[in-house]
């Protein structure tokens, strides 16, 4: 296990009704005057923001707003928002929506107190020491952004969707009400769903040795998901099952599952060119190229592909049965798991057809065509990823004939 | 799934060689003046306590040192370190040490804050408004105290182990460097072991519905404590395994696993009293109490009794293969899982069984005669439960007759 820090300050307020605390939870955080963000007002025709405005002005808090965050949040929208903020004098930040809202939140958050321009933290010229506070209420179970360090924007001049950590950028609360998802569209579900799972799969695909809590861990949140993804298209209301993807989107993100193994989030950055590129939705790109990814990744190491074949989607393993008996040999391979190369590699890859056909039964797109992508496409693509200059270490090295193969 | 509030704030700083960074932590927090308390002497030996003095000093911080803390701790120590610390007017309270150590220090926050007699908070009346900030340098993997919001003292005078629980008692932060338990004694491996296995289980058996993500993540902790303890006690020095239990101690019981589902603590409870009565260790002493309560909880429900046993010990359901596939039919049940009563009841017995086999493999007391309890003090036992004039809700109700049984 490698070394690390974990650290989740978020104070995750989870239940029904959990959006008329809003008002006290910013007013325990020392808000005055809060900048509700939100996205193109599905808020606004539920309800909700009616709750929150009314919860925030019960607390004795001003209010002030910024709308229309669009899928692939941009630049534009963000720098107006740092711009209301200070001439508002807010000194709190509510994103009312999905990671598109919160991570806009985010860049206010740090672009407010900045004296330079905010694309600075994104394109690395800059390390956020100051924000304001963020709260979020969240109506998507997706981004896991509500208990992330992280905020990804695309920058409108040059389709550079990029990213920025720091701890300031945490949530200060996230309220977390499972009945605002239930009635979402099918197509939102499930690539919430996938959203989810690639955020786990990241943090999965490792070099670090000894790390079977953290496996497990993984495994936990994607049999989560793939038992209740279903459950949740089947019947939008159901509870329960929103209830548990809601808390695995969070779960997914905040690093519980990722703590002390080195990640690999180059199918993330492959999938944040595409979505630049085609406008597609972030989490049927991840659909698309994960499998893609996860095909070309597994002759560095066929052996945690078996594994999750056997454990998460309950392939036999090696002509036995298909319990994995969770006992481990002195090398760390699972027993009953093949100790073949090729036998590993098999039962990977049914693995990886089983995932596929999952997201195929969730309505989500298979392959890049159904993105629109077009092969002609394919080195201006990877002229974006800009692996050929720099080529990304993970659990493989992406260079530009990798990223062109997948 | 219950509504709830997840609040962990605490930075675990978790590697190799972290202790190192105590004095800067403690500095990070405010801290001018910080009072030491730790446990026997080990971590003097062992060069330890040595190496937080010089970590704090070259902080620029004040120290101030409470030794001495025994297992099961008791409160005259506890209240001899709030004068001390009133006295020398430390403004931190670090731990060295496990749950004995760190639940001293917590009660040492609280009482050194708090004009009445600390006892007000363990007998429940008063709630802890203000604490001085706890750090811990962590050095058993067991007590998950490092991370949890509760602190347990025996009270001298009648005999009374009680607990406090208060957000205000999670330590700021948690040094937690795996070597410092490598070359453990294998006793003390394998009751903190059984004491991380009981935070689980003691969460894994709820009477909520749609629970399936927190089942999972409760799984997860087990079966690495399954994989890993003994590993560790093959080679006290194997650093992987080490890690892998300290790192499962802590999620154990921040509530990470039991977030949104009614627990239940009555075994806990009986182990307290068998301690207090005995001074048996406390992880041996659940070793015995554990399965005790479940071959009598078992027949409240065995369904969760029977999904154990499949998951995590590997026992083969219905005679079908020994796989849980992760899906579950639409009354929740497991698919593998028999449906009839009867046969989940035997496969949830052999579970236990194995539990059991496991627990005794680890070298730790099966009996209720190994701990040194005799049949005629369970009168006295019972009594000091209190469960005659108070049943305890849980997952089934532990009233006399129940105490009486287990």
């Amino acid at each position: 296990m490698d070394d690390f820090v974990f650290y989740s300050p978020t104070r995750f307020v989870f239940g029904r009704g959990t959006e008329t605390q809003t008002g006290s939870l910013c007013a325990g955080y020392g808000a005055h005057k809060v900048l509700i963000v939100s996205g193109q007002g599905s808020a606004e025709r539920s309800g909700l923001l009616a709750v929150v405005r009314g919860s925030l002005r019960g607390a004795g808090l001003e209010i002030c707003e910024l709308s229309g965050v669009e899928p692939n949040p941009g630049d534009v929208l963000m720098r107006r928002g740092i711009e209301l903020c200070r001439g508002e004098g807010a000194d709190f930040v509510l994103a009312v929506g999905g990671g598109s809202a919160i991570d806009t939140a985010k860049g206010i958050a740090a672009g407010a107190r900045y004296g330079g321009d905010v694309w600075d933290f994104y394109c690395k010229k800059a390390a956020v020491t100051e924000a304001l506070p963020v709260g979020v209420v969240l109506t998507i179970a997706a981004s896991g952004s509500e208990g992330s360090d992280c905020s990804v924007i695309t920058r409108k001049e040059g389709h550079l969707k990029r990213s920025v950590h720091s701890d300031l950028l945490k949530p200060r609360f996230a309220v977390m009400d499972p009945q605002l998802t239930c009635g979402l569209p099918a197509w939102q579900t499930a690539c919430g769903a996938a959203d989810i799972m690639s955020h786990v799969l990241e943090r999965y695909f490792t070099n670090t040795k000894d790390t079977e809590l953290t496996d497990r861990l993984c495994e936990a949140v994607l049999l989560t998901i793939k038992n209740e993804a279903p459950k949740a298209l089947a019947d939008p209301d159901d509870y329960g099952a929103r209830a548990n993807i809601m808390w695995a989107g969070m779960l997914a993100h905040n690093n519980t599952v990722g703590a002390g193994r080195s990640q690999d989030w180059n199918s993330h950055k492959l999938a944040h060119e595409l979505s630049t590129l085609y406008g597609s939705t972030h989490g049927a790109t991840l659909a698309v190229i994960l499998p893609a990814w996860m095909e070309y990744a597994i002759d560095r190491d066929p052996l945690p592909f078996a594994r999750l074949a056997v454990r998460v989607w309950g392939i036999p393993a090696d002509g036995r049965s298909g319990a994995d008996d969770g006992n481990a040999d002195p090398a760390g391979r699972s027993c009953g798991l093949p100790a073949d190369r090729t036998a590993l590699r098999d039962l990977g890859l049914r693995g990886i057809a089983a995932f596929k056909d999952f997201l195929a039964s969730l309505g989500l797109p298979t392959s890049f065509s159904d993105l629109g992508a077009k092969a002609e496409d394919i080195p201006r693509l990877v002229a974006m990823t800009g692996v050929a200059q720099a080529p990304k270490p993970g659990f493989f090295t992406l260079d530009a004939q990798a990223a062109e193969a997948i």
